[in-house]
């Protein structure tokens, strides 16, 4: 399905990502989790409702993904599941012009999360996830307490 | 020069227009002009300061306009001399999916300011005007008195 987009189309989705598409991977505190955390990953767009029609029709294209209207009427489109990510990275970034790094970052992250086996491998993922946190916003780093 | 932008470009900007670019007109009282206002549009990108390298090389692609850093530290790239803004809009119209409508708006209004003769033409301009503004942010048309 996704190889018959077009490279225009692809061109035309890495604009809008680079313009206000949002990149970001949370470690969230869960203690079902082995380490404390799960590790969630986003690839976002949004559009106001006004726009709704053309802006579905827009993530129609892409085939990943959700959409979800959220109350103050903005609408996101959601790629979170993993391999969706990866699927989609792949296809847009030849084309993405000023958020190259972030999807360098997140395609290390999903990686690295395969492959975690102990909490030194744990520490490390998270120590990718800070950076990403910095790449984004240029803030300090959380201060986590692992579990157990 | 700006036949050497490929379609992949163009593209590119109309994903970037559409995801967070601003396109608008306005009518500011100015009693030096003839009917008391002068009329201004704008094609606007924005991007953080972190983001300027990429950013400006980015918008070094367009080869009209020009670059201004606000005391936010957001960077807009903007399009506002008439024949420039025609002379892009041409070029990425093709490639636009969400702001299709501003864009025929913009062009007919920048085609009109050009024929005005009298105040009823000027009417009927602040009337498009007021069209474009409801576009964009689906509010009340503006109360205008116009000079003389």
């Amino acid at each position: 399905m996704l190889e018959s987009i077009s490279s225009i189309e692809k061109s035309y989705l890495a604009g809008f990502l680079d313009a206000d598409g949002s990149i970001y991977v949370q470690a969230k505190p869960n203690e079902t989790y082995r380490f404390g955390f799960q590790i969630a990953s986003y690839i976002v767009f949004y559009q106001s409702s006004k726009d709704e029609k053309a802006f579905s029709d827009m993530c129609s294209i892409i085939k990943l993904g959700h959409k979800r209207v959220r109350k103050d009427g903005i609408i996101e489109y959601i790629i979170s599941r993993q391999e969706e990510i990866i699927q989609f990275i792949n296809l847009i970034e030849p084309y993405i012009k000023l958020k190259k790094a972030q999807l360098e970052l997140l395609k290390k992250i999903i990686d690295l999360k395969k492959k975690v086996q102990d909490k030194k491998d744990f520490i490390k993922l998270i120590n990718l996830i800070d950076k990403f946190r910095e790449l984004n916003y240029s803030k300090k780093r959380k201060k986590r307490t692992l579990t157990p």
